[in-house]
């Protein structure tokens, strides 16, 4: 059973709110005066009848357009998940993990790095699938680098619904390839229903600073018509794609974000909309992004408190990190981009598990291991009920100075549920741990992998709705012409 | 320069206010009714006299006593370190790291676990030293197990002083042990400066539940006459020493500290006390302490709350974990414990690099490593300023959509300082790294940690100081009778 953690702890508000205000207006700014690119003449045909100053390829938003625009997004909306038990709320106090997305290689224990393919795609939506720390399958959790790109995203639509019930995202990789996904989201669970309640959320980039391209504007204007989410999301490395102040890159960030959420809900006003941030800096000696530094800590705080402004849900975070493998810097990293992320209210966090090397591979084992931690949010998200019986007054009378705690009766009636274990972690003594062969983490991750993939079951899904799916499928790949990533 | 932070952005509050005061009214329920241990005769004498009810070896707190004796220890005061630029105001908003302490043995990448001995001690002391983020040179950095156990304080005491200029923490083994080390800041600062300023901060544990046994009894009746600092710190491993619950655990947890507190006070009002918490919790089916657990982060914001109310500095997190080694696990469960520890302002930071293993060992390769996330909070605590440069307005308009900012003007003149460099992390290309061998964190930090200790230059110290301590601790030897560990 999947629950979202419902986050009902105090959300950590870093700026003070005359700050913030002091970056929505040079967003405002930005958008009035600077302009946002559009390489779609129909976008810009829709921006142009919708009141926005349109010049060549640039958009000038005027202020109160972008303000009547944004209201027409809703707070909070219901993604489908082909089991019901795991529609997800998306927004308000929800907070909702997804797996990493987008890896061309993969990385594990036993082979190392190496180009992933659809078997790793399964591979990895089937773990997804069976952690109980991770709500949603995702989208293209690795590049199924086998299968020709011109229909991978059919197969990997295939892949979600069959190895795993959670809800998925889609391809955005063109207009039509969106429209094969609506098409396969309508078999799974009805033209009607679809309507009523997005089936899919897709992640729709800006090509930072300041350009929407024409494959992602196709991808939002499908998904718009369709009443599909999207996740509108600025893909910045600030001092390459921003400035390298923080301030000035969250207002570039704010305005490209406002800019394609005001271009939803001039093509479908109420189009399930999530603000996406995911925005790290390079290392201005070698030019690398870097991850789990400060600054993307600092401006993952500042972004979530504009997207509340709006009173849309947020998306940010991630356990990410510049690290090849998970060692102890992965877990450094992972922890300073995911902690503020919790402690944000982020409402979707992509990028959940896995993560490895920048995004370019994703790792089996960290992906067991950030589940892991993704355990302890959940537990930490509980909070701290303080009542007469987790008081335990009487308890501590009752145990003598210097005694112990282990054999009280408000022990025993507490034990099970007192504290959370996270099985992929070892706190064993340095005795038993050597005689285990003196594993580091990597390693005994490498176990749970294999055990998972081991016991996964198919979930249950109507041999009717599969058929269905495979001839749609079939019959796509028949009209469209095989590319390879070489072509 | 060390400079520790100076923490100005917004303290997590995490529980609210009446939940606080209903764990604070259990404290006084407990300190009131079901009592405290002290096993010292002279202990129970003061306090007797001092309006404490005292029943056999336990006293009885009155909350007005309580209050009243709180009042009296300063809410922030200055340790003197021998380099008076490193001299450390603790309490308000500052925040001070110190290493780890106690532990038995020390892990290396080459060498692996084994006793640690005098050089190990001096090592650790001289990276602590070397160390920008780490502004205390802390005290039994690690167990030095070849020298004998009745006169190591004296060579540890020794060892701060030659190989570091940073303020360091006194002996607390017992009340002997502590007057030398009063002795010995006497010589180094000159004994009219110790008594209007401490020399020395010292770590009273209370020996959970509702003990003080006679060893720290005895150093924090010395400590407290010579107006040297001291940490008041229950030993909590929740489940074993206190209820599984947190709330419950916590008001314990204050009691006890509470109790120290006063004691200290009316021994001699005014003494600088810093108020603290070591609460993990047990793993209930193994029996072993959990470091890194959701429970514990949660029972720090709360006990750091608790401080507050009371107006004295508060010592709490550090890098714990239970790994044996530098791995992944040690980076998650490091940065669960560190990140709340920042968040929730804490004054003083022991275990803020070196700890592996529960506190069992040193790891020379994790100190460099979490002195480098240190590093980070550096950065981290700086914050945001948000201003017209920072907002970057005309840099912004001045890029081309598509386009990057690497060369603008802007960017050449924040490049410098734009972003905070990790040097121990890794952001390379795939391709470089594994080129570079394909090391993982704790392979690479084990270069770092040589390249420090090689770069070591020793800081200049007064002769005659040098000399007359020398002296002392001669002359101590002669009358201290030799015990080994195995006596």
């Amino acid at each position: 059973m999947v629950s979202p953690i419902s986050y009902k702890l105090p959300v950590y508000e870093f700026l003070e709110s005359e700050k913030i205000d002091r970056i929505i207006e040079v967003s405002s700014r930005i958008l009035a005066e600077i302009g946002i690119e559009f390489l779609d003449e129909e976008c810009l045909e829709i921006l142009r009848s919708n009141g926005v100053t349109v010049e060549g390829k640039l958009a000038f938003f005027p202020p109160e357009l972008v303000e009547h625009y944004m209201a027409s997004a809703p707070s909070e909306f219901t993604q489908l998940a082909r089991n019901p038990s795991h529609n997800l709320k998306i927004g308000g106090d929800q907070m909702v993990f997804a797996p990493v997305y987008g890896p061309p290689f993969v990385c594990d224990f036993e082979r190392g790095r190496r180009h992933s393919t659809l078997e790793d795609f399964d591979n990895f939506v089937k773990l997804a699938h069976m952690s109980p720390y991770i709500h949603h399958s995702g989208g293209t959790v690795v590049e199924p680098n086998d299968l020709p790109v011109s229909t991978r995203h059919l197969d990997m639509i295939l892949s979600h619904v069959i190895y795993s019930d959670k809800a998925f995202m889609g391809s955005v990789t063109s207009a039509e390839n969106a429209a094969d996904t609506v098409a396969m989201a309508e078999i799974v669970f009805g033209a009607e229903a679809v309507r009523q309640n997005p089936a899919v959320i897709s992640l729709i980039n800006v090509n930072s600073p300041r350009r929407y391209d024409e494959r992602m504007l196709g991808a939002l204007k499908t998904y718009a018509r369709a009443r599909q989410a999207v996740i509108i999301t600025p893909f910045i490395l600030a001092g390459a794609m921003s400035p390298v102040t923080l301030p000035g890159t969250i207002a570039q960030q704010n305005a490209e974000a406002l800019a394609g959420i005001v271009l939803t809900q001039m093509i479908s006003p109420g189009t399930p909309v999530v603000y996406g941030s995911f925005l790290t800096n390079i290392n201005l000696r070698s030019g690398s992004p870097a991850f789990g530094t400060p600054e993307s800590q600092l401006a993952l705080y500042v972004s979530a408190q504009i997207a509340r402004r709006y009173k849309l849900p947020f998306r940010g975070g991630g356990m990410l990190c510049a690290s090849k493998i998970p060692d102890a810097q992965a877990g450094y990293e992972s922890m300073i981009v995911m902690s503020p992320a919790i402690m944000a209210g982020t409402n979707f966090i992509l990028h959940a598990a896995g993560w490895l090397e920048g995004g370019l591979a994703a790792g089996y084992e960290k992906f067991v291991l950030d589940c892991g931690v993704l355990g302890m949010f959940h537990r930490w998200s509980e909070g701290m009920e303080v009542n007469e019986d987790t008081l335990a007054y009487s308890s501590i009378a009752e145990v003598e100075p210097g005694g112990h705690h282990l054999g009280t009766e408000h022990t025993f009636a507490h034990f099970r549920d007192a504290f959370h274990e996270t099985e992929v972690f070892d706190d064993k003594a340095f005795e038993m741990w050597e005689a285990d062969g003196a594993l580091d983490a990597y390693a005994r991750a490498n176990g749970y992998v294999k055990e998972s993939l081991d016991e996964f079951e198919l979930p249950e899904l109507d041999e009717s709705i599969h058929e269905e799916l495979m001839d749609f499928v079939a019959r796509r790949k028949e009209i469209i012409p095989k590319t390879t990533a070489d072509d």
